[in-house]
């Protein structure tokens, strides 16, 4: 385990850390940067995930992070110790509480996805990272089998993407793809595709779901595009009142895909 | 309609907006900060919201905007028309579009609710304002019929709640209320009170949701105390798996809420 120390906020390693706050850099980078003693818990626990643990532990705080740090070493994860300030150069918070790390980004393939059964959660362009990364929380919760990022998507491992998924973006297999590969995929194991849309005609209670699925949600902006309506097998509509057009994207997908949750585990509806 | 032009950012006017940032400021406050024009889009419409609009011609780049302003002036409503550096030193975001307005907040008491029939949402310190804005959007969906802040929680009027809320904040009947008080009000009327924890024996999908009803949520890392969960009629459990140990509280409030909804609306999910 090796352990480097770093006083200045000019140093080629802070630097490095710091371009990954450059939107283009994070999403090109094969490391993503965490920050916060939840977050590094989550990927240690994990293992396997952080590469280099940043700390500075002038700014720590807490007996937890001091833990993790012990963690890390017995884990022989490589420790950078940072001077307070070249901390505060590279933090994304108000308060920085001295714990961050780098983490190996994991790519998977459909290759990778097992399609013989559960949920698939497909999205087109999500643009928002902390939506994403809500998804991919939920997404979890129900066993979700593989989330495929369609098109130009938010990156899942921009910073805020990584704390609202809560780690969960440590186990989740996300797919980027463009939509013809996806169909191309889809189609090769057909499996049935619901979408979503507030003009559909069917309540989203009363589509069969059945095993495996995948649930294709659009855009926050603009929803599922006509082509992929029509390509859909079923297109759902989560009722809504009083004035409300549209619900937030993530709260959307959690009622969409508890749905199909409860579904594949054997609730059927009863008017 | 008045018009008063405001060139510097240490002008009066523009020094009390920057207070609203301020929480405690904005907590107190009759007013409060909304900022860009699909939000103050629908403050207009909704009318006998706004007490000022706040513009800045040179950052205006759509129309859409453009024709905000044209209906604030029809609507006789006070028009401040910052330069670029005054309206960037009020701005919060990243890149001001240079439409922005002050709004009257609006309080509601308990004898403002009508106790006969539908949703009520009781929110126990919820501690995000924008987790506290998707839920007030998700809660104006299912046309809840108060929403009660209970403890110490978020501003319903941060910028951040405004802006998740799309506008639902403006109908929504938002009472903050301490726990004493409220539960004074649910025994007056009898409503059944129904909880959430992941350590709950029963499953959300097993339990009866009468009309009316209230669901309580706890807040984003406590959930609900122990004296609230044992004054429930009944505590819900959202199944998870894998490691996940909880929802987003967004998630978690849209998935009970839809729940509560469809059974209002004589759905029955069964084994």
């Amino acid at each position: 385990m090796v352990k480097t120390f770093i006083q200045s906020a000019s140093n080629a390693r802070v630097k490095e850390i710091r371009k990954l706050r450059d939107r283009k850099n994070a999403k090109s980078s094969p490391l993503f940067y965490m920050e916060g003693s939840r977050i590094v818990g989550e990927a240690i626990a994990c293992g396997d995930v952080i590469e280099t643990l940043v700390v500075a532990p002038e700014l720590i705080r807490n007996d937890f992070a001091r833990g993790l740090i012990a963690d890390a070493q017995r884990a022989n994860i490589e420790i950078w110790e940072l001077s307070a300030p070249a901390f505060e150069s590279v933090s994304i918070k108000d308060h920085p509480q001295g714990i961050a790390a780098l983490g190996r980004k994991r790519t998977y393939e459909f290759s990778d996805l097992n399609a013989d059964g559960g949920i698939f959660l497909a999205l087109n362009a999500v643009a928002d990272p902390g939506n994403l990364g809500t998804i991919i929380r939920t997404a979890d919760a129900v066993d979700c089998r593989g989330i495929i990022l369609i098109g130009d998507s938010a990156n899942p491992y921009d910073p805020n993407a990584v704390r609202a998924s809560m780690g969960a973006i440590f186990s989740g297999k996300i797919v980027k793809s463009s939509y013809d590969e996806f169909l191309i995929w889809r189609n090769r194991y057909d499996i049935k595709l619901i979408g979503t849309s507030d003009s559909a005609e069917k309540d989203y209670l009363e589509i069969e779901i059945p095993n495996p699925v995948i649930i294709m949600m659009g855009s926050e902006r603009e929803g599922l595009t006509e082509r992929q309506l029509t390509d859909c097998d079923d297109v759902a509509r989560i009722p809504m009142l009083r004035s409300s057009d549209s619900l937030n994207l993530a709260v959307a997908t959690g009622v969409m895909i508890y749905q199909a949750y409860n579904m594949q585990r054997g609730y059927r509806l009863r008017k």
